[in-house]
């Protein structure tokens, strides 16, 4: 099987002033990834309208159904280039306010939709209802993709899930402040092998408001090696996700069957 | 609460021809690190016997009660320096033979017996019967010690449930061959981060048969931080367990409350 080309882009720092500058933003990223053989673009967490928006207001009045006018325009340009791309955004659904990740295919048609299940600190538990769905998946190139945000990668358990149900590759947006540079640099990796899949984890950078964002954006194999590892500033890394190294990784190393669940009771 | 001082004992490398070998090294061990101040001395998976033992047969010939001769001699050796001592050796229980570490108190008294759950490989799965208990503690100063042996730490699901039982301070007895170094290097850390708990993971060195032992044995903290690191051959290291720092990490990580449990059905 022929590896699936992945771009990450951290990136631009800071709040954007209207997201129409950071859809121009990500139009002008989609056009290198395409150049350079990309099949999938992924983005931060709250790509679109910025992270630090100050309260659980001013998230609301940014926010837009997974099919408004902002998704809408992000699926145009998937289309325009040939990539599928993976954005954070605030999801607007009724009165409720979600930390989402939206997926768009090559075409331009939405293959996923994922809500933060595990929201982390004070500013998001005001501003965001938590997903209920662990779980989300979609299928590119015939590699099995699988979302999560930020926080949910940290927990073991959600990743597992993934694993357990065939998640190939996990994309997750994140918005990672600084001091936590153990997150990508040691407990990313520790996942990938652990579980046996890839992740490509997309961070913030620069600063919002009170946070300093770590970058350190990475594509952690299930071999325990990094693939791409991006700086601490604005960057767009490219790397390749390899079903064959995938399956031989998996064939050594036997995690998933040597799973002992009827021990592991008191997780649930 | 005055630290934990305990002694990581690396070795010595290769089968021993006799137990008594073993016992003279682990007294000669627990000399140096009762004079170095510290109230809990740790050795490797089959420490007694030695890892590679050739076959079932060879490893069943060498295994001993709980209370068999051994255990007594090692529980002498606790009384005389007048600190704990967690081993490992092949435990005999009627026809059944088990992985395990056995823990005793200062005074010499039987503290905790664990048998590995996750067994290793080929050889594990044919020498051993699996552990049907997930989680094993005790109590050494206040600290609530657990147990786990190797190949169990690199299971997340293992070392969180000690975690939601409250274990302070993870005892690991390990055997891990090269080219594994991820686990003390990055796997150990992360699960001392992810489930806030101090791990103290102690390898064999050196070769054994068609085995080479990593070494690389550490304590680990749940800060993310390493705070003692043995070298690729025979070591001794001692460090401090400190709950006052194991309670501010818990203050300021919340991960164990910030789980949700209800999403994690498919793990069981």
């Amino acid at each position: 099987m022929t590896p699936l080309r992945i771009a990450l882009y951290q990136g631009p720092s800071g709040v954007p002033s209207a997201i129409d500058d950071s859809l121009d933003a990500l139009s002008a990223a989609a056009r290198r990834a395409a150049a350079a053989g990309a099949r999938l673009l992924l983005t931060n967490e709250l790509y679109l309208t910025g992270y630090a928006l100050g309260d659980a207001n001013a998230v609301r009045d940014r926010a837009e159904p997974a099919d408004g006018p902002a998704a809408r325009a992000v699926a145009r340009i998937a289309a325009e280039h040939g990539l599928a791309i993976g954005y954070g955004y605030p999801e607007l659904d009724g009165e409720a306010v979600f930390n989402s990740v939206q997926l768009f295919g090559p075409d331009g048609g939405p293959l996923a939709n994922y809500r933060k299940a595990h929201l982390f600190g004070d500013y998001e538990t005001a501003a965001f209802t938590p997903g209920a769905r662990p779980v989300v998946q979609a299928e590119l190139d015939g590699v099995r993709l699988g979302l999560l945000i930020c926080y949910d990668v940290e927990f073991p358990e959600a990743v597992r899930a993934h694993a357990l149900a065939g998640t190939d590759l996990l994309l997750v947006p994140t918005a990672l402040m600084r001091p936590y540079e153990i997150v990508p640099q040691t407990i990313v990796p520790a996942r990938a092998w652990e579980s046996q899949l890839y992740i490509a984890y997309v961070n913030r950078c620069g600063d919002e408001g009170d946070f300093t964002f770590a970058g350190l954006s990475c594509l952690a194999a299930p071999d325990g090696t990094v693939r791409a590892r991006a700086g601490a500033a604005e960057d767009l890394v490219v790397a390749d996700v390899d079903p064959g190294l995938l399956k031989a990784s998996r064939a050594e190393n036997t995690y998933l069957g040597d799973r002992r669940p009827e021990l592991y009771t008191s997780l649930t």
